[in-house]
């Protein structure tokens, strides 16, 4: 069985290519060898075009066989458009001739319910060590290898690569690309994935060195953690650009109809993307720019730009959108102004945006354009012609501006020159000096925030992969859930009477002085508690820890504690204990009541939550939010595929909204936000030491003012249910 | 002088057009000469075309004059694109002639600071009685008439008219009209609307038979109450879609040095669009997109949709989008389902979207469709080509379908048929039937979401610049400020000792206790309360309120009491009460120290915002939220531009992000949200009665459960500077 990467590397640099389908006029694999003809396949050596169908039929050049193994030359790819019963047959076929990779375009098989069919071919490839892309795929490209096996438009040669689950959305984009100039190097539609699939793809495109930028269009994956580890390698060698579609509940159920697979929570993706520095889009307009200008913008630039436009209404609507994508639109040094005042009539505003006016010349924007570029990031020259007017002669001002600072690191010269219809000799004539060409300015500055924010990122903790494996040291050692709390010394005296406490059985939780206990053992700091079973224990606890208290009801049947007045605050003396105790005595009446615990009150902290659960496709999320309103009305949370180390959950507490209050508003202090990130941080690795929980709230958490570090307020821990099977 | 309205007329349907300015090839008068014959002008009756010039020169078979007086024929129109310095000459002379409207194209003028020419060209044509628009604006066209005075692109007839202050970007309009199929009425650019703008264009085209939908590019408006009137009368008639430019920081000192004027706040603005039921959009894209579906959905059009499609990633960034809109994206019901399957094959999907594989043909779009439509508002057929595939059968039946549906009242069907360069003769198939097509399938979700969400309004109490005029009834009496308080019956033992308060001389703001009791007398619910200058006049004031009670500071130098400490919360007995005194007088040593004011302490409600300002462009802006954090941190807080009625008022609470904390989340009771419309809406008409006030802010407003109302906890009142002076 070959590797995934020496066969893809024949799958794009195939030497000999057979088609398998009906050399017919207007027939898959006809129209194949047309589009394969057409592209130029067979200009470089060695590369040889084979057509095989039942009849040996032959067109367009390429010689007709009835089989694989009867082609006395060698074979790479075969391209496979035969009907879906073929296919399996096709590939042992395939595999005698020595057939390295197969794109399957024949539809007809997972997408369609049709899994058995789609087995079938999956283990005849395997037998015949054949490794392919598809079935139901639109095929691939190498423009540098001339290969066109796909028959989506046949775009211009260049730095990026196409990866798309969606065929149609590949399509879309290559349509695009001869539309309006984008180099594509590589384009792949991978269709149902029965073999080689995004993870194989993001593997080979992170090592071609003809490959500058990777664009993903994904709606599933099918292994969250090795999918992130695989994007997370390309990211740290060249820019990924991904659409992430089944954002909303419409769009997962299309997806499911789609791909037959559950896309899993849009905001675990995010989280993932955001993760493993990939720049993540919403639209396939999005996609475009973006490949766009990371093809063409100098990595690493910052997001101070200038716009230099000779209308005003266009320079003000992408003034607009370049402050709301985060760039820095500020004015000129007085030094520019000066400068540019020098040369420029009294009626330009030397502002920014800077307006040449209608008279604006091609040498106004070549200067203006190489002053500005001294002191800014990035620019944008807008061009809103009529048809009147000469564009060509503005054209070559930008370019000749944008040769001028050729040498100087880290700038951008992009332009928007538009209408289409009425510009287009010079938007050509843009491109080919280098110049790219947006559709409009608001797209061009979108285009130059992309590149601004992006920031290759280093690995958090470790592989996301390994993540999973339990390390060596620690981890759970075997006895019954949580084993390693029993017995602990310092924790023997709390423990006193848990140990018959069972999980719930409705809900599979942990009792709360147990889960507590655990937190503590694990290094969580949690305050000092007591369980009580009986009224005169409950009072003893109360007075051992100091009046006021807090007390709140023990039993297995009693998830929501708050929501049915089972925790009494404030408890401030004996009399009141006593009848605290009582109350959460009749509350628990006949629900499995086993006793309260006791906490000292907690005043004056800022609550937040730290939440944990597993998403069916990448495993372990870390939550983070300030809980209350905070989370059930504004949804103010924040998720990170665990585990994270302290930088990432410094980020995680910076990015939500609320930050502010943690910061410290109103006469509040600021919070210990370095003890919140290392709390967060271990908590992020829970889930690899105990595999057996399923959820973790950590809800509230008091955090007290800088260097005075944090407590957990409550704790709810939710076991797998088949473990609990396992250990009744 | 002519009025407006019949200037218009004359601009728009001229009997006689003269062009001023050289006939020479190239140059702006040749031009404009050469759009208007290839335009067609000339055809229709009456139609006569004439250019004047120094030389008397013609062209393009237009006779040249050296004046237009010397034309003997009668002229209604002339477009002008001589030197700036001969315009007011230019004018003159058509007033001789009788010229009832000028287009002035030549630039030159209060753009780059040459007000002083800008107000010659206007007394001239005042003097003359000529009504005109610009000047530097880049003409005027109207398609039912040939009227093409316009360098810009030649649109396409149809029903839209586009309004725009830059003539960039109506320009750009009017190229992708061309380029994408919008038929357009009328065009204007107004430039610099010396004369004619903004309000007198929205005031003709509300009565226009040949304009369904209005297109507008703002980036400042003269007046802004004017503004409202005439658009809301027009979107009473007609969609209205705005591009409101200078939306953030930059944007403005955009807009700034484009216009010559600041553009006033932005969210004034959106409350101002909103409030005249207009569409405001962010993009030309989306102004464009708006316009095709106002054009050819039905208006009222409910917002469930369907995607019907050929292929599964499209479908899904479409579905995406769709719930992104607020559009429902739902499943067919069984009823439609069985339908749809008892003629399509089991591999396509019946959800939504509704997904025919690459084997749809033109029959099943058809069917699908029209059985879709029987429960759908509205469906969007997809369509994402490659070069082998044919797409004009699907297009013939998609266009069977929006034939059959065309009886159903309420429907709509749109195409989003791509890759554009693919797909051209299908999409002028389409269009050519009535089924508009967009760009992508996002885009068209989009378009039917303006549609769906398009209510026209019906006026807000009154007509905006009525507002204006503080009624007959009640009002200021022309005694010092606040005027009707002093000597009222009721509340002559809290007014004891406020007689000699004075405003603040620093911050112009009237004390508590007089602006509280002036609130009194105006009919709010304020609470209790007692001033007292001496402590002991405090402890009575605090016994006579009943404990506990808020005690705070009265200075005129003291604006923001709580930041100097100067409220102290939960005074319990006469002790804490003396030594609160103490406190406050200590506070205040020095700076103008007059008492305190006291009040019952509140508790258990939910604080909100009430706040007044003036805004320059739209006078009065009342403003809600909830106040503290909500308001400084989150910036949850709406705007209307005042007075507002209780609908709108209600409309205002509904529409922040806290509302969920009014209507009761997490066992809080549903608060009083009838009580605070009701005092919302009152409020919003204090400065009409009361013109000298400048802001007045209620906070926190103390807002009771249902049914037990609310009570002002702090009012600040600020006065007008200038007002200050005419009264001390």
């Amino acid at each position: 069985m070959k590797s995934e990467l020496s066969a893809l590397e024949r799958l794009f640099y195939p030497r000999g290519v057979v088609v398998i389908g009906s050399a017919s006029k207007g027939k898959l694999g006809y129209e194949l060898l047309r589009q394969m003809c057409d592209g130029g396949y067979g200009a470089l050596e060695g590369q040889r075009l084979f057509v095989v169908n039942p009849k040996a039929e032959g067109a367009l050049g390429a010689r007709g066989y009835s089989a694989v193994a009867a082609i006395d030359e060698p074979i790479d790819l075969a391209v496979v458009a035969s009907p879906p019963s073929t296919v399996p047959s096709v590939l042992e076929d395939c595999g005698k001739a020595g057939v390295a990779a197969a794109a399957i375009i024949t539809a007809g098989f997972s997408e369609i319910g049709n899994d058995e069919a789609e087995d079938r071919v999956a283990e005849a490839a395997k037998a015949s060590g054949v490794r392919f892309v598809g079935p139901n795929c639109a095929g691939i490209v190498n423009t540098g290898h001339h290969l066109y096996p796909s028959l989506e438009t046949r775009p211009p040669a260049g730095r990026a690569a196409v990866v798309a689950q969606s065929g149609a959305i590949g399509g879309m984009v290559l349509a695009w690309a001869k539309q309006y100039g984008l180099g594509i190097s590589k384009f792949v539609s991978y269709g149902n994935a029965a073999d080689l699939n995004e993870i194989d793809l993001l593997r080979y495109l992170t090592d071609d060195a003809e490959t500058d930028v990777v664009a993903l269009y994904i709606e599933s994956v099918a292994d969250g953690r090795r999918f992130m580890d695989a994007l997370h390698a390309c990211t740290r060698r060249k820019p990924v650009v991904v659409i992430k579609a089944g954002r909303t509940t419409a769009g997962q159920r299309a997806t499911l109809s789609h791909t037959g697979s559950m896309a899993g929570a849009d905001r675990v993706y995010d989280a993932a993307l955001k993760q493993c520095g990939a720049l993540r889009v919403g639209s396939v307009e999005e996609l475009f720019d973006a490949c766009k200008a990371f093809l063409s913008v100098p990595s690493g630039i910052g997001g101070r730009i200038a716009i230099v436009t000779n209308s005003g209404g266009p320079g003000v609507l992408a003034a607009d959108r370049g402050e709301e994508v985060g760039l820095n639109v500020a004015q000129p040094s007085p030094v520019i102004q000066e400068r540019l005042s020098a040369f420029l009539p009294g009626h330009c505003a030397v502002e920014n945006p800077i307006d040449l006016t209608v008279e604006g010349t091609g040498e106004w924007y070549r200067d203006v354009l190489v002053a500005v570029l001294a002191e800014y990031d990035a620019a944008v020259a807008i061009n809103v012609s009529t048809p009147y007017l000469d564009s060509l002669e503005l054209a070559r001002g930008v370019c000749d501006a944008a040769d001028q600072v050729a040498d100087s690191p880290a700038k951008a010269l992009v332009a928007a020159f538009l209408p289409e219809e009425i510009v287009a000799d010079s938007v050509t004539y843009l491109e080919n000096r280098g110049v790219p060409n947006f559709a409009t300015g608001e797209r061009a500055v979108a285009a130059l925030s992309f590149v601004a924010r992006h920031k290759p990122r280093e690995p958090a903790l470790d592989d996301h992969s390994k993540a999973l494996t339990p390390p060596a040291h620690g981890g759970e050692d075997g006895s019954p859930w949580p084993g390693r709390v029993d017995g602990v010394g310092p924790l023997t005296d709390r423990l006193e009477g848990l140990s018959a406490l069972p999980v719930s059985p409705e809900t599979n939780a942990i009792l709360e002085p147990r889960a507590m206990a655990w937190l503590d053992v694990n290094g969580f700091p949690v305050p000092p508690f007591r369980f009580a079973e009986s009224n005169e224990e409950a009072v003893r606890s109360c007075q051992e820890l100091g009046y006021p208290v807090v007390m709140k009801i023990v039993s297995p049947d009693i998830l929501h504690k708050s929501d049915e007045g089972g925790v009494i605050l404030n408890v401030s003396d004996d009399a009141t204990a006593r009848s605290a105790f009582q109350k959460l005595e009749r509350i628990g009446a006949g629900r499995a009541f086993r006793g309260v615990v006791v906490y000292p009150l907690i005043d004056g902290a800022q609550e937040v939550l730290l939440g944990l659960s597993r998403d069916p496709q990448f495993g372990p999320v870390v939550a983070f939010g300030l809980g209350g309103i905070y989370t059930e009305i504004w949804q103010d949370v924040t998720l990170r595929v665990a585990p994270i180390d302290r930088g990432e959950a410094a980020e995680m507490i910076r990015e939500i909204n609320s930050f502010p209050l943690l910061e410290g508003v109103r006469g509040e202090p600021r919070r210990d936000l370095d003890a919140l990130a290392e709390t967060l941080s271990q908590f992020s690795q829970l889930p690899f030491r105990y595999p057996r929980i399923r959820e973790i709230d950590l809800n509230p958490v008091f955090l007290f003012k800088e260097g005075d570090g944090l407590l957990v307020g409550d704790v709810r821990v939710i076991l797998e249910h088949n473990l609990k099977e396992r250990h009744r």
